[in-house]
């Protein structure tokens, strides 16, 4: 909800900034300064796993008089963050049917439309005429700063037509809605993935999208803001999920310490398991490089290279995935563009390599040994880095789950058995 | 522009979805079936440079109606795509005043609040009453269709305040703009970076935000549609500058190869500079290696650990300052949390390593010799993580710039340095 009290000098989201960063107790002290509204307003513009925090340290009672003062959707991401007792407690406090409402919105997954519409929307009956409808409208004056769009339904209850707000006043009040309305209009599914609902918004510009049942009722509404705070979500897991950074799609170094291990340990001890795959390659030739030392030199070139080059066109696709730029009829196109592109840079950086590898040892072997390693590295670099965010997608896997982990135990794999290989069998 | 025309079956945006995937003849060719407005708006959902290669197929007439018919904010990221020449032969078709509203926008760089804002915008004088404004208004039906606010002037000419066009409709008509404007709007000045433009949009929930000069005169305004693309194309820069590909916020699997080499290959050839670092290091142990042949097996866990968990941290700090969550006040918090984590997870995983070195070996001294060196390795890619992004934003660089490249270097150098170092002291 949008609030204009002047009573107050900060914005409630500048002291939703404040609290962020003070200790649950003192943040929860500081909110009980305000009203309602005001506080609720500052818990919206929060984390819900943060305000979740703040909410534990007061009763139930004023847990549900703010999670009231709050939009629909933003007390439902927050009861979702609170343990189950809390949230059991909280939801008896409230009247039947919205208990019932919020016990309807807790049941969609936090990754669809359906878990990131509200419920706040009007709707009027395409019988109404204009005049009526802006009788109608001014009694809801305080709703209506929050609303763009009047949604109108047909005898049935279901979705008819739109009506945006601002340009209702210019019609004539003598018409029914039926006959201004804009009858063609999109709707999703309360499963509908959030992601795709926000590429929606960013190809038509729209500032607001109904959800609708599959009998083509009216359910709640997905709005522009809502569409931004999923964008900044999205790509926060995407950027963090490439490196091994998962189960929660924002952490920050806000993020208390224990909940930032449990996010990354266990792909550390993934990223372990598989360099010792690359390890035990490397011990496959430990007789070799005890005769040519000089193979472990390039080992981190050839590794760094490859992996190097692996992550750009990981990135390429995790983020052209992400856009729905990529999808199983552009894969044969991405990987002959990225395996040719792998080609081409492993060739230039090769040659280099080899002049490096023969200047270094003084051997002609050497320095083909290196520079051909490295053309097969990136070659294979530029095919792991479509095949593992493409095939992670196939397996109903985020793209972008531990990609870079993924493709460095391939080109690391591949570069030391090249570079070692080649070696032991030109060199001995 | 918003377009409605129902002669044809495609909507605009999906008729770009279409142009983009063609050769540019045959999309230039394809367009000509259309008329000029619905042409425009396939442009506008193109993305610049795409729909500047499409109309540098046409003569300048063609291209000058065609960009009338777009909005200013997207025709000026075209023509800044065209080549000079071209440029100036359109501009020399406009009339005086276009051409000099075009020339202003052209000045301001493409990451500014200037070079983000249309000049799209309504503004009536706060000495106006309500019953005449929506009367003018009325008159401007076709530009209403984009716009959900109107800006009231005070006599000098400067923005006085804000006036949503939703709820005009249920205002007195006999009252002044004055006295039911909303006074406290917040504006930027042109030269304002558009991601910290696109955070007050997050952060507010605004839906347009005003631009003015230094004196306060309306010059334009940036809306929500145009936030979702400016994070959009600041995510894939971030996303795609983090692993070394840089020079354009967009590139994707349908960016031409010769432009794909020329964002790729410079940091590659960078890469290829801080990995020979690392070969020096392990040059200098070369004896020690032959001697101890295992000690290159250990090379890539100690190298891959510290990698991942340094990049675990570079992506956490990149997307923080993005954000604006990180500034100069945070980097203590987060240099102390991020290099404990190292510590933690250092420990961690070393002990498992140190164990398998002992395994592998034999040699209590040898699993002594890994663990130690994964510790002080971790500890050294959380510093780094957390100093390398920061380091590059004092700089005045862009703090995700190839920081995965700096950032490895630092780990493998290290890390390497730490497992032969400790490896020729005590193995010898």
């Amino acid at each position: 909800m949008s609030y204009d009290n002047e009573a107050y000098e900060l914005h409630p989201v500048e002291l939703a900034d404040r609290l962020r960063k003070l200790p649950e107790d003192e943040a929860a002290e500081e909110l009980l300064a305000y009203d309602l509204e005001y506080s609720g307003e500052a818990l919206e513009a929060l984390d819900p796993w943060q305000a979740a925090a703040i909410l534990q340290k007061f009763d139930s009672d004023l847990q549900a008089d703010l999670l009231r003062h709050m939009s629909s959707d933003d007390s439902v991401d927050l009861l979702q963050e609170l343990p189950r007792r809390q949230r059991r407690s909280v939801l008896n406090l409230f009247d039947e049917l919205t208990r019932k409402r919020f016990k309807g919105l807790l049941k969609y997954p936090k990754d669809t439309a359906g878990g990131a519409m509200s419920l706040e929307v009007i709707s009027l009956p395409e019988s109404m005429k204009v005049g009526k409808a802006i009788e109608e409208l001014r009694k809801k004056q305080k709703q209506l700063e929050e609303i763009n769009y009047v949604y109108v339904t047909d005898d049935e209850g279901k979705m008819a037509g739109v009506l945006p707000l601002r340009n209702i006043a210019f019609r004539d009040p003598g018409v029914y809605l039926h006959d201004v309305m804009k009858k063609d209009v999109k709707t999703v599914y309360p499963e509908f993935d959030r992601e795709k609902v926000a590429r929606i918004f960013d190809k038509y510009d729209y500032l607001a999208l109904p959800v609708v049942d599959h009998a083509g009722r009216l359910l709640g509404v997905i709005t522009v803001d809502d569409v931004i705070d999923i964008l900044r979500q999205e790509n926060t897991e995407d950027m963090l999920e490439m490196v091994g950074i998962s189960g929660a799609a924002e952490e920050s170094i806000w993020t208390p310490w224990r909940v930032s291990i449990k996010h990354r340990l266990p792909w550390l001890a993934v990223n372990l398991g598989t360099a010792l795959l690359a390890a035990v390659v490397v011990g496959l030739f430990a007789e070799t490089i005890s005769r040519f030392a000089v193979l472990a030199v390039f080992m981190p070139v050839i590794a760094g290279q490859g992996g190097n080059s692996g992550s750009q066109t990981v990135a390429i696709l995790v983020r052209g995935i992400a856009l729905g730029e990529i999808g199983r009829a552009q894969s044969r196109r991405a990987l002959l563009k990225e395996s040719s592109l792998g080609l081409i840079h492993g060739l230039a950086i090769g040659f280099i390599v080899a002049c490096i590898g023969y200047a270094w040892t003084g051997s002609i072997k050497m320095g083909m040994i290196v520079g051909v390693s490295m053309v097969l590295s990136t070659v294979v670099a530029g095919i792991a880095g479509v095949v593992i965010p493409l095939g992670l997608k196939r397996v109903g896997c985020d793209p972008a789950l531990s990609a870079t982990i993924w493709m460095t135990t391939v080109t690391d794999v591949a570069g030391f058995f090249f570079l070692l290989g080649l070696g032991a069998w030109l060199l001995t």
